[in-house]
């Protein structure tokens, strides 16, 4: 209700000027980091500096407070010590600003008293002021399309339809980054930390008619009111796929909630319950979200759980059937008419065509018969989509190995609209650091033709699982 | 019984000479890629290239079949079509040599009458000759220490005190590269595919009672008597631990397996009850076996499955909470007066002393009092074993960051050992090249320091508490 009665979350996700109360000339400064953030990420608005001094900071115009800046501000972001906090509070309401970010930690997340009512007399003023809050103890919001930088982590502009709601900071960031290296592209990212006045369900129901967003993540310790939680959980997955990982959910992670951003976690058997209830998908870490964010990303909805896999490999292929059943994914024998023509351009010798099959491409099986292979499986009327998998270390000893990888994939990418189905790959990988520069080089080759890559087996049949599941869930499976 | 009537595996492993047929001047040619491993590797004694034109390889006098060739061979490497092999193995006997490794392919994995009737055949000349033999379908024996090269895959010598013995050639390799760059160092490994000879019992034997072999790998995908695989593996517990990957316990996985090395994969029940009856540890990919054998290598016995975790980053604490108690550990309140102590050293905010403790070293805590953090949880009784994690993207801003983390790791490292509890590190990164290089060369620093570093405190946790539950098996704990 009071989203609606205040500035709704839309005008707050896209100001058009902001202030950074703390920002000095000093770098080390979280300030000057939030304010060059903004410079570097080329916000498109107004920024203003403010210091106890009313210094300049990067060549920009400082004020000691915000009531000296000009212009209106939507928007302000607070990096001074929590004590200080509550004078700015007063300021902003004076100012009539939308939303105030609080990076400033120091509140109700210490579990103390005096701590605690600071908190409460912050909000009560904005209330009172008719503006929101984020925070306070967490990094704000990234809004890559318009420059609105999250302590200057991120310089890039680039944007896709991944949005991450976060309890925690370093979560957010972590995720991001992780995130980014491995192809996801983001609407927007929020920190939002101890919540104070608009918390995960605020920020659930706005991504979820978000048309920037497609794919909701979310980390969380604790709600607060757990009906309208799961009302608004149940409204977002109607619309687009959440994929929420819990934090706290044993008795020592609870713990660790408490001291982290002061939330009760709850317990285990409530949120099994509810991401029944709600079809959010729940994920075990960081890097398992982003296994399936990239799932959804970039690829479309499979007609149903039977895997084709084609690799190099026989321990792989074993691992790869094991992985896709053990995750809940169906590897069928090929029709006898593919078998039959596989037989023709597998080696006989300890390789397999039954499916998953066995395809020495580069060192035993051609180009081209690796291609015919791929069009063979493909259109097996027994698969609803394909995993591809290599170890790129096998393809590293002469220019010619390197070779024999980049057309393998090239021929996969030439194909893959034909084939009307979705793809998977995964690339293993020692790891070493050349090893893992041509993953990297292989990976954008890979999402450039909207194919999602993955580390491990493993990792990959349980993104594509969760992904079906989603897709289950909105009966558009079978 | 065969092994004690013919030559015993400690000969087989430690070859003075060895003949490679197939070696020729072809780079292309699997023979020559043994024959050039050998050198590379420096192998210690003869070696002996043999093709059909008995043309020289490598500067090293070539002959046209092993009857030729002058002194005594004990090794012999096979890298010939499957159909020239048993004109060999009849060479073998001749010369009276102690194995014959078969890379060859295209026998009884094949599924194909004529080719098991192939196999059979050598195995018989084999028994006959008093030799033995590796494969077919293999990469056979690395062994560092003498220089006996597997594919010439790796080139160092370098050794340490995990074996492997793989059933799958691919798995022999991605599981040494991989363990390779994270820090294993191998005493022997050994490929042996179809295995019909020598199999997976066979060298479960000789290593549990390799003195150079302290932690026993294996990836199985079927056995052949299992009443002697139960009793030698029984053995080999009561001695060293033994992780096993066991491939093909799903429907898709034994197919798989059946077309890689012919064998039969067996029901997941049945080998559910071999791992608790025999106390081998099971993995469930390669990734999760080189964690589980950085543990054993790496760190002491813990007395108990309590952990103290200290790292940065509310949200990862709550995770690292959260892995340890999902994987067994216990994650104990810290003694009140550990927690009083801790407290004047840690940030009031956003942060917890109560175990696991962020201590936010470098931003908010000095390098002095996160050294004097590390010795309070690890002198708390309540501990029996230290969880230290951080996030390196924190860390890649600036020179001065970049010097806090090395100056974070050199304070854990210079206190370790009067700890007197073993330790393991999360260095958890976004894996852009930049931090990758930079978790290479810390990884090196804390495992200098006889500390294992993992990617996820998910791992850690499984491998801790996986090398806990070996433990607590040999009553070493508690």
């Amino acid at each position: 209700m009071l989203i609606i009665e205040r500035h709704g979350l839309d005008e707050i996700f896209n100001p058009t000027s902001i202030a950074v109360v703390g920002a000095s000339p000093d770098p080390d400064k979280a300030g000057h980091q939030f304010f060059k953030g903004l410079i570097d990420l080329k916000f498109s608005g107004d920024i203003y500096p403010i210091n106890l001094e009313g210094n300049d900071v990067l060549g920009f115009k400082g004020y000691r407070n915000l009531r000296e800046v000009p212009g209106p501000v939507d928007y302000v972001i607070v990096a001074i010590p929590a004590h200080e906090v509550p004078k700015t509070i007063e300021d902003c309401a004076t100012k009539g600003v939308k939303v105030t970010h609080i990076f400033s930690s120091g509140f109700s997340e210490t579990g103390k008293d005096d701590r605690m009512k600071l908190e409460t007399r912050i909000v009560d003023t904005a209330k009172k002021g008719n503006f929101h809050i984020i925070g306070p103890n967490c990094m704000g919001i990234y809004h890559p399309k318009i420059g609105l930088s999250n302590f200057g982590i991120f310089t890039s502009k680039e944007n896709g339809p991944v949005c991450f709601i976060s309890q925690s900071g370093g979560n957010n960031g972590d995720f991001a980054r992780m995130g980014l290296v491995r192809g996801l592209r983001f609407s927007k990212l929020v920190s939002y930390g101890n919540g104070c006045d608009l918390d995960s369900t605020d920020f659930m129901e706005y991504f979820t008619w978000d048309p920037e967003t497609k794919v909701i993540c979310a980390y969380i310790e604790g709600i607060k009111d757990g009906r309208r939680f799961v009302k608004t959980l149940k409204e977002a997955t109607a619309v687009k796929p959440v994929i929420i990982l819990k934090g706290g959910l044993t008795e020592a992670g609870s713990r660790a909630v408490s001291s982290h951003t002061g939330s009760l976690a709850g317990s285990e058997g409530i949120w099994k319950a509810l991401f029944r209830q709600t079809k959010a998908l729940q994920v075990e870490s960081l890097g398992e979200m982003i296994d399936v964010a990239l799932a959804f990303s970039h690829m479309i909805c499979p007609k149903g759980r039977r895997a084709g896999i084609v690799g190099i490999g026989g321990g792989a292929s074993v691992a790869a059937a094991d992985s896709c059943e053990r995750a809940g994914l169906v590897v069928p024998r090929f029709m006898e008419d593919t078998m039959t023509q596989l037989e023709k351009i597998t080696p006989i010798a300890g390789t397999g065509v039954k499916n998953p099959v066995d395809s020495p491409v580069g060192s035993r099986v051609s180009i081209p018969d690796y291609e015919k292979t791929l069009k063979l499986v493909a259109s097996d009327p027994q698969i609803d989509f394909l995993i591809v998998h290599v170890t790129i270390d096998w393809y590293m000893r002469t220019p010619e190995d390197r070779k024999n990888l980049r057309d393998s994939t090239e021929a996969l990418l030439r194909n893959k609209e034909n084939f009307k189905k979705p793809v998977a790959a995964v690339l293993r990988s020692s790891h070493s650091l050349d090893t893992w520069k041509v993953f990297l080089e292989e990976q954008k080759q890979y999402l450039g033709g909207g194919i999602p890559v993955y580390l491990t087996l493993e990792d990959a049949a349980d993104a594509i699982s969760k992904l079906i599941q989603y897709h289950e869930f909105r009966g558009k499976v079978n």
